[in-house]
């Protein structure tokens, strides 16, 4: 059977504390694990939490997978009700998505005592839904909340719901530690005795684990040793509590110690990238010492290890770097760098790797520029400005120089709040003064900088300020923090880039971004002449 | 034979990117280890790094140990040298400790090479230089250093280096996963080959495990199961690339999970302390996520589950929180109810149960604001005041009122980037004006208003601004994007508070969590009269 790679970051790993994802976050983050190449992307409990119905209805006309399917996760049918009659059902199948996770109960004390109806009644509900389900067309998954505690407890039970809803005619069962205190054994000799029992190939089941005995990513591939051919996970580990198994920890894991291709070609080279864009889109810092994709996975410090690293790096190395898209740091930082560097603006459509001298410049510039909290992971814009900055003939023109600004912001007696702003900047040799108010000191920076720049360049009238997300950088010894803004805006064609700005002053990092989306945005529509 | 906790914090844990410890750091972290009850505390190398020399030093004077011996780290014997002549052996027996662990070449091709020795040599360098050390009186453990990739690739040799070293008297015999590539199946099975083939038990074995799989305490606990009785990890899990095993997790999981008693009477309670003491030392914000110590380790958000924890909490935590010295928490958010807001109160000491008009006033509030952009998961001190409120008998007094308030920014010609602010206010009767300067806006406008509190409530000298979130949250359809603002307080205690504020505007959402941060701490200090 296929080997399935079942991603769930927006719907279990939005569960973690501090997370919540805005519809357009949502979007942006099922692109990125389309990018790497996961089979399915569960998006959210439609019906049950509002924003997650208005993902499923964007996403019919927004997102354009190439290689995941969308699924809708809900619950199995209420107790003493059709399943063609249950609301949370109908709004399973109004998402439109062509396969469905079920959630169901399979710890008899928890369907006594949390869903308080009878162990016969839940195996009804799972099996009426399921074939309710499958009946509408839908690929329909099943996961066993609670799998492993009931199993323990009382075995034939809980096999009993997985062969109810296998024999309903659910795709897979996925076996789940919800509450995470598996171990890896315990994992693999559960899984063993539950398809002696059942009599059902372990290839009909999937694996779903939570972080709570440090675990996570060693029960899943407990499970795929047994057998299992399906794999929950979330980006970057994201989830309740101590998290869920990490997906990109998981899959470098199956890839390159289980030999098994997982992934289509190429994915896995880019999953440093998606690990780094999502953190940044969730607004968490990414951990640095994360397994494979991590700043600092492969970064080798120990004086032991550095002189026989030049001999033989592999003898080092658990796997070579690049193969998930990292670079290995020590000695050869320099070279590491650059190499990505060359990449990464190769990507953008700039070739440097016949200009080896500019590529240096650039390589020095943006780390310069990183040891002071920038970021250019999640800004290709601003990236690709400071690249062509470099590349002489490719400079992108600046479309004004700032003389000053001024922004104001008043909690009036009224308690009315109002922000104003003034830019004093030259465009084309002519002198320009303009204010204007807006719903914050940003907004009325942007827009007075917009109605100074308005009749010179029109074409900024189509750029739309999308997103705007701010983080706080702890200062090293003796400095102060520094403010890093990222600002998405949105052209009037669809397209949307990303710029940053770092300075201790929100409003200045903030200046620095916007200033950058104007500039590029301008480039793209070629106006900035 | 005894279960041996042996913990390397301050030897293999140092070498993590960023972490520095001064020889008062590491006395520190030894007597937090020694409180926890590890056995072994390896506390550095002599010799080769002149901060452990003297760390070995001080340690003979200034430590008081009550469980743990303390550890010297140290290379086998140069090649051509007899180990009593070698001085990096000298400064091992000068550490004057009542342990050594040696680490070995136990890969052939690091032995020629690294090493750039034979085979033969590498293995009389390890059998001297135990002998030497234990016919010093030292107890002696000898880590294989790449033990698995070695045993893999050439596993006659790298037996025999296991088979030297026990042979002249070592104590245990470790297995490292150096690289840390290793799977749980794996290690087991190398361990099983490894013991068949020289006859010696389980027990005289060691686990070293680098976490570059996600796998460090997954394999530490297959070798346990295996029948190793030495497991070595770092607090935190602290170490080169993604780190080492996280002794934490380790210990609860054989203690809780395995039923094996590692630690004396008490120590289990004392991790989370011990857990955040050491990464205070160590300069790292604790992991909230980390299994068993993290805050958000036992944190619930789903209202899923909220309902059914108040029937059962032990259906949902796999673990007691208590045993390990943690809480559980219940998270207020979106897809919370009444239950889930029942049980925070609670947690808060305001017990609603028996209000059940406040407890549906409370949940009302709490819906309404969320659907504003409010979101209280993360802001407990939020939360506690807006429950406060509804119950007429425990609201918190305000401190004062505000009139009115103004904050600058400005980039002045010079290119100087400068923000003011003034706050008007009532307090005590008494009209206040005060302006001050920041380097933000809302760092000048914090300091305003503490400048005109100050004189009044003096208590709020003690307290700190220790982090700053900002969100954009999208607006839905016809309203302006909203600004969410957390602010996070320390107290002098140490303890620190979270407080949220939502608008438009982020200067005003930022007042907003500002002036809850102040009203909450004075609440706690007994100040707000």
């Amino acid at each position: 059977m296929t080997f399935q790679v079942f991603d769930t970051t927006l719907r279990d790993g939005a569960q973690r504390e501090g997370i919540s994802y805005s519809v357009v976050d949502k979007l942006a983050v099922a692109r990125l694990l389309d990018d790497l190449g996961v089979g399915f992307i569960e998006g959210g409990w439609p019906g049950a939490v509002p924003k997650d119905t208005e993902f499923f209805r964007r996403a019919q006309g927004e997102l354009d997978l190439r290689h995941a399917l969308l699924v809708a996760f809900g619950a199995t049918r209420r107790a003493g009700l059709a399943a063609a009659d249950d609301p949370q059902v109908a709004a399973l199948r109004d998402a439109g998505t062509p396969a469905v996770c079920l959630v169901a109960k399979s710890d008899l004390r928890h369907v006594e005592r949390a869903l308080r109806t009878t162990g016969a009644e839940n195996l009804a509900m799972v099996a009426d839904t399921v074939a309710h389900l499958v009946a509408e067309g839908r690929r329909v998954f099943l996961d066993c909340e609670h799998f492993f505690d009931g199993f323990r407890s009382d075995p034939a039970y809980t096999a009993a719901v997985v062969e109810a809803a296998l024999g309903a005619g659910a795709e897979r069962v996925v076996l789940c530690d919800t509450n995470g205190g598996m171990l890896p054994s315990w994992v693999a000799a559960a899984i063993g005795d539950l398809t002696g029992r059942l009599g059902v190939p372990a290839e009909r089941l999937g694996m779903h684990a939570q972080n709570d005995t440090g675990c996570a990513v060693a029960n899943t591939i407990a499970a795929v040793e047994a057998g299992v051919r399906h794999v929950q996970g979330t980006a970057n580990g994201y989830g309740e509590r101590p998290g869920n198994a990490d997906l990109f920890t998981v899959v470098a894991n199956l890839e390159l110690k289980l030999g098994l291709r997982v992934l289509p070609e190429g994915g896995l080279a880019r999953m440093v990238h998606v690990a780094h864009a999502v953190a940044e889109i969730a607004n968490i810092a990414p951990d640095t010492h994360q397994p494979y994709v991590g700043a600092a996975a492969f970064a080798h410090k120990a004086g032991l290890h550095a002189s026989a690293i030049k001999v033989d790096p592999l003898l080092y190395n658990h796997v070579d770097p690049p193969v998930v898209g990292n670079d290995m740091r020590i000695l050869v930082t320099e070279m590491a760098g650059r190499a990505s560097i060359e990449l990464k603006s190769r990507q953008l459509g700039l070739d440097l790797a016949d200009r080896p001298e500019t590529l240096g410049r650039v390589t020095r510039r943006v780390k310069e520029l990183e040891a002071g909290g920038w970021s250019f992971e999640a800004a290709d814009a601003s990236f690709e400005l400071l690249v062509r900055d470099e590349l002489a003939d490719q400079a992108v023109p600046r479309p004004f120089t700032l003389e000053s600004y001024r922004v104001l912001v008043e909690h009036r007696e009224d308690a009315a709040v109002v922000s104003e702003a003034t830019v004093k900047i030259r465009v084309r040799g002519e002198r320009v003064i303009a204010t204007a108010e807006g719903n914050g000191p940003v907004n009325a920076l942007d827009e007075a900088l917009r109605t100074a720049l308005v009749r010179h360049y029109p074409g900024l009238r189509g750029f739309e300020l999308a997103d705007y997300k701010v983080r706080i950088l702890e200062g090293s010894h003796g400095t102060d923090a520094v403010t890093r803004v990222l600002v998405e805006t949105a052209g009037a064609d669809g397209r949307d880039w990303t710029t940053v700005g770092v300075h201790p002053n929100v409003v200045e990092a903030s200046w620095h971004a916007l200033v950058d989306a104007l500039t590029y945005g301008l480039s793209r529509v070629g106006a900035a002449t």
